[in-house]
């Protein structure tokens, strides 16, 4: 049987801790080839290049594995590996992370990471993004292997729902404090944001952003609620953004005349 | 009664026509401030601005219109005037474009104008963004000034569903042509992508996006098809992204065990 093809990315680069541990897993399940921003992209949400070329550079992570930084965001990253490095390929599975820092509840909106696993969903290929909650560059992320690898082989052995993706979010805890795994809905959480203000060296005022992220949401079927309480999250995530019950609710916009 | 206060932005810039228009429509219904990017920003999705700091530089369009430039992205630009700009207000609308292009279909996902006015419904400020059929600069936006302003005074006057917004799009028509509005769904249509590859000047090699927008969705009550048969668009949208059908579905996930 042929090994199954992994393509792994994240939107720390290619040099983060997180990436080279998922690199260690998914290695142990597969063929992987790896496409990951040559510079730092967290926050850069679901940015594609259109403005711009796009660069791809070899690189050597491990002998037996193939590696290239690219010059966009991680949209980008998973656009080339699916159009140009892996034109002829089926992709069995695409792993984005582990990410540096939570990308429960509502961050999966913003987060480059999740936005890679989803552009593999856009692509149809079944995808997992993976993020522990620690920002550290130290941060341990062997405590979570087991679980890593098991939701891997879950994904890559059982029929996986088209255009779905999976938002899985580690506590930071030892191996013997996490409690297991919870599968959830996003909380319906937010940042309550403001902006450090100060001057540059010209006088001229500059912003910086910096919040304080609150779960006003009291369910306990949610990412947050599982997080808090000790267990990992898996979220299944799809990106038809329709309001679905709010279409009858608009219909009266159908009346308008000019 | 103190007139509605509504904050215009876009991904294209505040001096593209689009913008303008809007802006044009909404001075006659509210005070209007304006906080739109310095360069352009199609394409830049969700992304937010945390590893630099911005910049907000007042400028000048209207007499009477209070208008900045901002040096991040759309969604930097909602977030700024939210929280600096207009910290202690109360935004009553947020309108966003009316951008140069089509943002139907999953490219809600992608759009630099879309996320902004998906920031404001984060914020839960009302929130429409709107889109013409036409990339030009000289693309014409007379025939849908009615409809924009019937559509923004039905925001204003009734009650709207918190954390929500409107996707509005309006075919490349003429005023007799359009055939009126029609609230939708995302149609599940996706890009065929190809990048043009070419040599630079030194000869490396690099890539430019490109692709072609395919509608497999065959449904009659899609933003696509609305389009295709002269309507104006509308889909409620919002952004929990759980797939919630799926969650039983990968409850077996719970039974991991390192």
């Amino acid at each position: 049987m042929n090994k199954p093809l992994i393509l792994v990315t994240n939107d720390d680069g290619i040099t983060a801790p997180g990436i080279r541990k998922l690199m260690e897993i998914a290695k142990q399940l597969g063929e992987i080839v790896v496409v990951a921003p040559d510079s730092p992209q967290s926050g850069q949400g679901h940015a594609i290049t259109i403005e711009q070329p796009l660069r791809l550079k070899k690189v050597h992570i491990f002998d037996d594995v193939s590696s290239w930084e690219c010059s966009g965001t991680p949209v980008d990253c998973v656009k080339l590996a699916k159009n140009v490095l892996l034109k002829d390929r089926k992709i069995d599975l695409c792993v984005s992370g582990i990410n540096h820092g939570s990308n429960s509840s509502l961050n999966i909106i913003y987060s480059g990471t999740m936005s890679a696993a989803m552009e593999a969903a856009v692509e149809n290929i079944p995808s997992v993004g993976f993020s522990l909650l620690d920002y550290s560059f130290d941060a341990d992320f062997d405590q979570a292997e087991p679980y890593i690898r098991q939701i891997m082989e879950y994904v890559l052995q059982n029929r996986f729902e088209p255009y779905t993706l999976l938002n899985v979010n580690i506590p930071k805890l030892s191996k013997d404090e996490i409690q297991g795994v919870r599968v959830c809905r996003q909380a319906k959480a937010r940042w309550i944001e403001d902006y450090m203000e100060a001057k540059d060296p010209r006088g001229q005022s500059y912003y910086w952003l910096t919040g304080k992220f609150v779960n006003e949401d009291e369910g306990v079927d949610t990412d947050v609620f599982a997080l808090e309480n000790g267990y990992i999250s898996v979220v299944p995530a799809q990106y038809d953004l329709t309001f679905y019950e709010q279409i009858n609710n608009f219909k009266q916009l159908e009346t308008i005349n000019p």
